[in-house]
């Protein structure tokens, strides 16, 4: 059934979902703050900035005004960066007059108070003004969705009634979703795969090979599910979509931009410079601090993490960093059992 | 301290594992029954054929003689393909003097009986003839070994030990060595891994992008998980570096003969023909008929793999078979809990 969404946040990805709702047939309306792209978005259809190529369906509709843009719906879809979720839920509670069903597509965890954007999000909207929040995660360029090239991606929820609500307004022949019900695994698998992004590009720019990449993310991903098991995660989840297949895409694709940032590190470029001179948020710079900072609260040996973080915030030489970390004792696979 | 190793199988892994115990100071004897192999690692200290830059350190010493080959040694270690497994066993028993510890590094699963190998290795060599079986697995292209590139890998027994004599044997500051004490998840992890890279080959060579590509290495990996349950394994193993670290580097490099073979098969070509024109053992073409046989004993649903066998041995239509693949209802994740 034709359903009203509200797409939140015209980047690369929102619009590319914005995209696959419209082909789906539903009444699609994006919002954003940046009047020119708005304007944009409704006079030629495109989205140059961030998807050169796309021809938007021109059933969407831009808006400026959140107020405009949420009403009536049946589904919020937040794709706003991390760091502005808060501020936007804030916003967007004093609109919401249809309890519609909160979806979100951000990765990361909210600075200083580290917690995971749906819980940001159910802090700031209470639940007597919408349905259960569902979180959409999984191995997604932006850019091949928008030409209609096979994805799958997971949808997850405590409420499989939402999750599978969910599932129905996005799939179709070239785009495939599955339900989870372990949020936690979800959304922390999401955030954490950006550090080990950052460090298989690194590993990349420093000269190493496949065997070198396919380490890094292999013990990466242990650490990371050692770090989401401490928060609350099924283990099982870090295997799927939103864990592994979301680690491949982005370790092992040129468009990924935290494994670009990595690979200038390993170049021997200085973070100021490469975060200036790409000119986007690189989400994993963040969550690398913020996942430091948990794993010490929680007791979580994250060797990994640990070096990134020591090349990204403290000066540390990256050669040194990959070097010390090959010369650590030897140990047992899934420690985190 | 110096062991005394032999290493039964002189192809591209064998070799490189070989040299890499030699560096490490060991006493490395390589056994292989073609007669100018040998000759050419005596004379030359190369082997050309499968590792053309390399040259070995020269204590590495040849022989066609098995019984030559192993004696006196505290390790024997397997490298040869899955269908020589057992005939290699056989002949060996019949010179075992030292109760040696068997290592194997071979990936498959034996033909009609479907069995791992360390299972065929303990039913030819009794347990008093030889101290427990290790299982050596991992993401580790032989080129990268040969040059010293970072690598890690697992080393699983059920036998502590053992394991960790195995991963003191090889572990140096460019090889990393892993102990897991899941045998069968090992085994089942990297031998099924090679389904799976006929597939991601198999997407790449028909145009699809990276969404597709991490796509079907993850759901390939829950299925191939799916199966390793059922068959004893412990799932977490799959998230480990012979399960998910193993399946990135076939998967994502075009030095694996497996993602090679379903490439050309993606593009169009008969599987006789890239057979006959790779020259060389594709494990994962054999493992997809034991898989399907095994999955329906077991009652596991594996539609990929199942997808697989029809283009592999039925004739299905490669293009055709992506297409049912993605049409098919929507699911949960982790299906195998």
């Amino acid at each position: 059934m034709k359903q009203k969404i509200a797409v939140l946040g015209p980047g690369s990805w929102g619009t590319a979902l914005a995209q696959t709702l419209a082909e789906n047939g539903h009444d699609v309306r994006i919002w954003g703050n940046v009047p020119e792209q708005i304007t944009e978005i409704n006079t030629y259809h495109t989205n140059k900035r961030y998807l050169p190529e796309l021809h938007l369906p021109e059933s969407i509709i831009g808006y400026t005004e959140l107020a405009e843009a949420v009403e009536g719906v049946d589904a919020v879809l937040f794709v706003v960066p991390t760091k502005a979720i808060r501020s936007v839920a804030q916003e967007l509670v004093q609109h919401l007059t249809t309890k519609p069903v909160i979806i979100h597509a951000s990765k990361g965890l909210e600075q200083d108070t580290h917690k995971r954007i749906s819980e940001v999000i159910a802090e700031e909207i209470p639940e007597e003004k919408r349905q259960p929040i569902v979180v959409l995660s999984g191995p997604s360029h932006a850019e091949e969705v928008a030409v209609h090239d096979i994805t799958t991606i997971t949808a997850a929820s405590i409420d499989q009634k939402s999750a599978t609500y969910v599932q129905e307004l996005f799939m179709n022949d070239y785009f495939r979703i599955y339900t989870n019900n372990d949020v936690i695994g979800v959304e922390t698998g999401a955030a954490l795969k950006n550090i080990i992004a950052i460090g298989a590009g690194a590993i990349h720019g420093l000269g190493f090979g496949d065997n070198a990449k396919a380490a890094i993310m292999t013990r990466g991903l242990a650490e990371i599910s050692r770090l989401g098991v401490a928060m609350g995660a099924n283990p099982l989840t870090f295997i799927g979509l939103s864990g592994v297949g979301d680690l491949i895409v982005t370790c092992t694709s040129v468009h990924s931009r935290n494994w670009r940032a990595g690979h200038m590190l390993g170049e021997g470029q200085k973070l100021d410079q490469i975060l200036e001179s790409m000119g986007m948020i690189v989400e994993g710079v963040a969550t690398t601090k913020a996942a430091v900072e948990l794993a010490e609260q929680l007791g979580v040996e994250m060797p990994i993490t640990q070096t990134i973080y020591q090349v990204l915030y403290q000066g540390e030489d990256i050669k040194q960093a990959a070097k010390e970390i090959m010369l650590r004792d030897g140990k047992m696979e899934n420690e985190f059992q």
